[in-house]
Formats: C-alpha cells, sequence, structure tokens
C-alpha cells in the first residue's frame, strides 16, 4: 500500500470484486435498472413482521447471493464489514449473525457501501484477509419509522426529500490470483467464446473522507447537506492523484439525488473542477424521476450500495468503464441531534476501480 | 501481517499505541481507579445543554488529550477510528468533526474500544496508515435514556444491571520508530533517571469475533448476553495461537460485569479453560462494589475504554504487565429489535499487547 499526497491510498497487489450481488424491493425493480438486480421482492415486508425485520432479510440475501455465483463458502471469507441505517445497525447485525464470519460494524450512513468496500480492500491489500465481504442495506419503510414519521401518518414529502431505497448491496473483495480455480470455472460458463473475457473490477486507490458541515439544518434536504462533504473528497483525490475528472469514464456519487447533485457540481467549480457530463448519481439513476414520484431521488445505503453491486460493477467486468471513480456519502445526523437544533455533519469516502 | 489458524492476525512491524488519554465524570473519579484518569468532570453535563453533546464533549477532550501528551498535531493522525452507543454514533460524530482527520465510523457496541484498536493496528501494520487514533466513549444519561428510561423517570435497576460509565478513552496507535524525536522528548521529561525506561505496549495480535447469540433477552443483563461472544474469541485465540492463560500476565475483558464475569469463565470451562486469577473485567475495577452501588458493575463503550486507556496502558509503560490480552465485548441489540422480542445477539474482539 503506498500513501498518495495527503489523504490517498494506493494499492499495489490488485484487491478486486469477486463477486457480488444485489437485492430489491418492488419499486427498485419498476425503475430504470430493474433488469441488473439479482432478486427483486414483490412483497416490501419480505415475509417478514417487522420492517426491521425485512431489511435484516435483505442483507442476508445479497451476501448469500454474492456467495453462491462462485460458489464460496462461508469460512472463504475472513471478514465482513457491514453497516446500515438504523439504531444500533441492527439490520447488519441481525442479518448476518447466523453466518459465522468475523464481523465488523460500520457506521458511515449512506457512505456506508463506500467505507466497507475501503475496509474492505485495505484488509485485503495488508494481507489481513484473503477474501472481505462488504455490505449494506437501507428499507424505505425502516427508515421514514426511525428518521421522518410513521407511515400511517401519511406525512407530506417536501421536494428535496429523497426516497429511501429498499435494498441491499453486497461484495466479496478477494486477492489477486486467490480464486483463479472456482473463478475459471464460474467465467468459462458465462462466457460465450474465447474473445469475451470478463475484467476484473481492481480496487485500486481509497480517499477516506473528512466530516464537513456547511450549517445544513434541514433533514429533508440531505442531498444539501452531503454535497459539500462530496466535493471535499474528490477535490482531495485529484490534488493527491494530480489527476483530473477526464482521467476517468465515470464518476459517481451515491445518493446526492437532483438538489445534492446541483451543488456538488457548484462546489467544485470553486476547486475549478467540472465533471461535464462525466458525473452520474445513484439516487438519480434509481428511479425514474417523471414515473416514480420520488421528489429529488433515491437515496439510504442501500441506493449506493444495489447500483454499484448490479449495474456498475457488470459494465466494469464487460469492459463498458474502465476506469471508474464511485463515492458515497453520507449525512452523519440522527433525529436526536436534529431535535436538538444541530446541523448534519456529512462525509464521503471514495473508491477508484479499474477493469483489469 | 500473518494470519494464524482460522481468525487470529500477528503483526509483524509492532504497531504501538504511543499516547493515550481517558477522561471521565465525577463518579468514575469516585472509583478505585479516580487517580489514573487524566482528566474527570464534576459536572456530568460537562457545561453543554444535552446529555448528548455531553458525551460529544468526553471524545473531544480525550482525543485532545491523547495528541497533546505528545505534541502531536492533528495532521499527524491519518485516520481516526471512533464509535459509541448513540443512535447513528453521533457521540463520534459531533465530537470529533471538527478535527479535519479522515473518518471511519465504527459500531461494535461496547466492543467499540478493542475494535477500534484492531483496526488501528491494521491500518498502521500494511502501510495504510503512519499513525491511527482509536477512540469510544459513553455516558451513563444518554444511555439510560435511549436503551431504558429517562432519568426523571427514576425507574427501579434489577441486581442483574450494570451502570453505564461516563467516560472516553483515546490511543493513538503508531508505526514503530516513526516518532522517535517526539517520544524521546516526552519520555525524559517524564523519566526519573536513565533506567526506568518507558516500554511501549505492542498490538502482537488481533482477533476479531464472530456473532453470538445463545438467546438471552433481558435487556437488563447484558453481562449475561456478552459472555458467550467473549468465551468464544478467547477459546478461537488459544486455538489459533497454540497458547494458554497462563502465557499471559492479564486476561482483560470489557464489561461483563459480576454476572457475565462469572458466565464467561463458567462457558470457558466448556472448552476446558481455566483463567484462574488472570482474569479482570473493567465492569468490576471500574467502581467499588460496596461503595458505589452499581449493581453488576460498568458497563458502555467508555468503560472499557477508560480503563484500558488509563491503569492497563499506564502498568505495561511500567513494565508490570509484559503480555495481556485484552477483549472487550458488545451487545449488538437496540430498544427496537428488543421490543420486537429478539434475542440479543453479541460480540468480543481481542487484541493482545505486549510490552516491548
Amino acid at each position: 500500500m503506498k500513501r498518495i499526497g495527503q489523504f490517498t491510498l494506493q494499492t499495489e497487489t490488485r484487491p478486486f470484486v469477486e463477486s457480488f450481488a444485489a437485492v430489491t424491493g418492488k419499486k427498485e425493480k419498476e425503475g430504470p435498472l430493474g433488469p441488473y438486480f439479482d432478486y427483486s421482492y414483490d412483497d416490501t415486508t419480505l415475509g417478514q413482521d417487522s420492517w426491521e425485520k425485512a431489511e435484516s432479510q435483505l442483507q442476508t440475501e445479497a451476501v448469500q447471493r454474492a456467495l453462491q455465483k462462485r460458489q464460496l463458502a462461508n469460512t472463504d471469507i475472513d471478514y465482513i464489514f457491514a453497516g446500515d441505517l438504523l439504531n444500533q445497525c441492527i439490520s447488519s447485525t441481525f442479518g448476518l449473525r447466523s453466518l459465522q464470519i468475523p464481523f465488523l460494524g460500520q457506521y458511515g450512513a449512506c457512505s456506508t457501501m463506500c467505507q466497507t468496500l475501503a475496509m474492505a480492500a485495505v484488509f485485503v491489500e495488508g494481507g489481513a484477509a484473503r477474501r472481505a465481504l462488504a455490505v449494506t442495506s437501507s428499507h424505505f419503510c425502516s427508515a421514514e419509522r426511525q428518521f421522518r414519521f410513521p407511515l400511517e401518518y401519511g406525512g407530506q414529502r417536501p421536494p428535496t426529500a429523497q426516497w429511501t431505497v429498499t435494498a441491499s448491496g453486497a461484495a466479496v473483495i478477494s486477492q489477486w490470483g486467490i480464486s483463479s480455480q472456482k473463478e475459471t470455472t464460474a467465467s468459462q460458463s458465462s462466457t460465450n467464446n474465447g474473445e469475451s473475457v470478463e475484467k476484473k473490477p481492481v480496487i485500486s486507490a481509497i480517499t477516506i473522507g473528512r466530516i464537513a458541515d456547511l450549517g445544513v439544518k434541514d433533514a429533508n434536504n440531505m442531498g444539501a447537506a452531503m454535497a459539500p462533504a462530496a466535493a471535499q473528497t474528490l477535490a482531495d483525490f485529484f490534488s493527491d492523484t494530480k489527476t483530473r475528472p477526464t482521467d476517468y469514464d465515470l464518476i459517481l456519487t451515491g445518493d446526492l439525488g437532483s438538489v445534492g447533485s446541483q451543488l456538488f457540481e457548484e462546489l467544485l467549480s470553486n476547486h475549478d473542477i467540472s465533471l461535464g457530463n462525466l458525473h452520474q448519481d445513484c439516487g438519480k439513476m434509481i428511479f425514474d424521476p417523471q414515473k416514480q414520484d420520488v421528489h429529488a431521488g433515491g437515496s439510504g445505503c442501500g441506493c449506493a450500495g444495489s447500483v454499484f453491486c448490479s449495474k456498475i460493477l457488470t459494465d466494469i467486468q464487460k469492459g463498458v468503464y474502465r476506469n471508474v471513480l464511485f463515492m458515497a456519502t453520507g449525512a452523519l445526523m440522527s433525529p436526536t441531534s436534529s431535535q436538538q437544533g444541530e446541523s448534519i455533519p456529512s462525509i464521503a469516502h471514495l473508491i477508484h476501480v479499474t477493469a483489469q
């Protein structure tokens, strides 16, 4: 591992995403990315008797599918890095308790997918793990109840509000070369001819964010609260690596939504950085803004998690993208801190993924 | 980094605790370890207008003191690993937001001190960080309100209940040799003669726990819920390293308290492991059971945090202990999961600290 500049790590041993899966609810299935998800439940309860148990089930299912795709056993995974939005991260602990894999709970709010991927990559790169699993989730109903109002209240949502995505994304990060046998089998079965060799998504660099807080207090405008953190981390990364936006195929933010994305691009212009049409946002991609009535877009840990662990990683494997910056953002508040008049601190973590 | 057995990591570059600090409330100051704490507040509000802000202030203060002791600047710290018990970990995010240090939120309930120390050590060992900071906290009043009853209710506590410690512990984990200059200055000033050279506490091995759940549902008996995780992790460590209790000077658990400690020792006997008088528990050490009316002992992230980052690390520096196993345990439930009839999953992470 090499430290570059003040905030960026460059990996040297090519930790890569060996397997991944995304599991969602019905509304997500009906969105533009529906065909990319591994499995979608028609029933938002997932057959459970509480929303929290339903969210746990999303993680259980996403992890099982990520393992099964490459015929991996639980014992092939040395560590699991998991987190979610619920108090005391219960979606993760209850969803994964039966796995018997050493467990490291992470809390980065909606930045969790990048945080868990970064931690897994550092562990694999440093030799602490041969394989590590990164997973996160969110559920519209458990999040509404905890952070806003019970669904039964039927509260009116302002236009800046985002819709918490019901989904989980899971990815297995592995040492380069470790999995050749299992991988060859899996790749061959999904390859039609000798030419279309599947690329491996390698986590090439990591920039862990610093907390940013420009004083936004509106818990119905998370995009605005998170935009400063996203701009700061991306500017740090470009400065550390001495690269610029056009060096990448895609710069993907987690869930700034339409309001936050615009602010993010404005804040970047203060750093003389223009992303042009390279910027996409998972919160804007996952729902159809015309047909799905989600106001400013999708949000929640499961938003970035399910978009990255489906379409994006698939496109990197196919060679559609060769050089992606993925940056999930999180709002580090709680209902209690907001009730006490506090502003919303936010954070953004970045990973640089290359197709190799 | 070397993997030993199925669950244990052995470090090779001697990541060590360069500095540490513990900050507490008044009741903790009045306990047997009072003289070891760096600072204790007489006023449980810490001059803040909410219990949550008071808890944040504990972390701010502990981190500042840990940095100041070795004349470290914020920019000397590459990453901060922090977590606490409050919903969305707001003690950490609000307490540390102004530091401008890359931030990685951790959630391990009361196991957080070991988890953050382990993460910091892995980052330093793998070359991801030159120095990383580990910090956690808890506060009696914020915890009571969130997990049990508002203080004003004056609820009766059962004999198995533990008393959440109002404290924060912080430790800087550094690459061996990096700090020679600053350290020499600091050591010389605290050393009376050439003979009493201060030992360095080195994190020599790490065992990350798996979630254990034997079905305990009583949120007023956390010790019983956490004992199985502690027994499992310690048995894993002994099995991986082919060592036994008498190879160590001290086997320190985080906050099993009196009820949990007894169950822990009973569960270990199923593995044919007897700790004899090597076992101590931070929850039993921090308060005087005769005079302080804390029922089964202390608990909370700040319990293990403040005991380890005061007396224990000081004793390792002095050479009183040369070979310590420190294992903090966490109960991974939430009030919501308990209200929904769920049992309490628990976890324990272990670090092996040697004096070098």
